[in-house]
């Protein structure tokens, strides 16, 4: 298993839990749980290679229903930890999506789409997961409404180009665009900015 | 026709008149409700033939959209009725998920998929309908919180196999994991069994 | 530019108004408001899409996501001037479902389908922005509840083979199917025509 594998299975660890904990706080059962669980880990990447007409990555390899069954197995077992964890979930589930956005971006590359659509689908695979699961759970999507998340993840593919423009190589442009996502998304919580929420526009 | 299809749209019309009572519950309109009952009763298949890259089922012959318009006229002529035939419908919804996850489970290894993503399929063809539903109609999925419901689903599809593994006919493989889609459906709701929810993770 | 492409640039812009004007409503964040003004300018033909298993007509060329950021741009400008033009906004609403309607007809013939279909895939086409927005802002999809909208863009579809089949040329068949839908739309806010809601079924 190399580095980039490794990262993969530990940001779809961390968006599992994001999404097996929510469905815990609405009450669903542990089945439930498991598949809001699901959907949130597996839920950008499937949108993304529907859209590019590409079979969905997880029904390649059966990682992604294992390791949320473990995430799920986790939350049962150590539940009481998961709360004082909540720091180290929130780096794994921004190493999460940086990773995401940057295999989604060449994902999407590899389709052969052009560089706009390339952008677009890096922040799907980041960022729809974490929609899904608030539809499911009934909620208004938090992704839109608190802190810099779904941006971040536009922000990386651009990045990503802006590398490729100035000449890096591969290597170096993947790990610049991730390193964005992650710096955007941690900083932007740490210092706590945000987009300004737009006014309703009354009669 | 055949015994298979008339189980299949026995099931659709089970289906579409649980979307339809749901949809009048919140007062959509005529048209809203047939959309809503027709989602539901195609939705799993549809999610399914998406993830597959197969051509949806329901756009291969209109009976499921007749189906969605005969269960529309019943709600509306024999409204009074349709309370008083609750357990009917009952039971038709779960020979409805049983036949739809069998279904599902075949058409995923029609499709040339491993084990484990054929047992997804089924469960996705059996339950997602009314995942759907519940979201149309903005409310919190309920198969994910009461009974069990999408957890037949899943081991129908484990009971397909074991079937298989155990040297069954085909037939006799089909009849049994139905059979067990129906009975862990019915037997759980007589019996009042349900998994046990999740707690709240609060701070 | 054809006038074709005018109407639906204008359509699109009005779709992505609606969307991000309720997204302000619930105090979405910019971006998060440009998401959904976007996915309900490109949702219906989206869907209509996968179902037809054809590239997203958005990936195709920029101009969609470069509407919507117009639109964007226009709410945050003019504010105070959008509930003015609200009886300007529902006439380009009606004029984009109207063409979006007869667009999505016209790629489900190309694709092959049958007549049933086709008239399915136009009524997607016009009305599935608006349910997908609401499900993302989480309220009970308005289009389903209030006025005629999703009906009539069902209607144009039909008006659509009439002609056909009164044989009626293309241009013509074209614009006596947009104009019915656009008519159909109108009328029935101006006059306040609705079809008559369901009424709970309750126990």
């Amino acid at each position: 298993m190399d580095f980039v594998t490794l990262i993969d299975y530990v940001g779809t660890f961390a968006f599992a839990i994001s999404g097996i904990r929510l469905a815990a706080a609405k009450n669903f059962d542990a089945f439930g749980a498991y598949v809001v669980g699901f959907v949130t880990a597996i839920g950008g990447g499937t949108l993304r290679d529907l859209l590019l007409d590409i079979t969905p990555f997880w029904m390649e390899q059966p990682s992604y229903v294992i390791i949320t069954g473990l995430a799920l197995i986790f939350v049962l077992i150590f539940r009481k930890y998961v709360v004082r964890l909540d720091n180290t979930f929130f780096i794994f589930d921004a190493v999460g999506i940086a990773l995401f956005t940057v295999v989604g971006v060449e994902r999407s590359i590899a389709a052969g789409f052009p560089v706009w659509v390339n952008i677009i689908m890096g922040a799907i695979t980041g960022a729809a997961g974490g929609m899904f699961r608030d539809i499911f759970i009934n909620e208004v999507p938090l992704i839109f409404r608190k802190d810099i998340y779904a941006l971040a993840c536009a922000m990386g593919g651009v990045f990503y180009y802006l590398c490729l423009w100035l000449g890096c190589g591969h290597l170096m442009t993947q790990i610049i665009a991730a390193a964005s996502v992650f710096l955007i998304r941690v900083l932007s919580v740490h210092f706590g900015i945000s987009l300004p929420s737009m006014k309703p526009i009354d009669k």
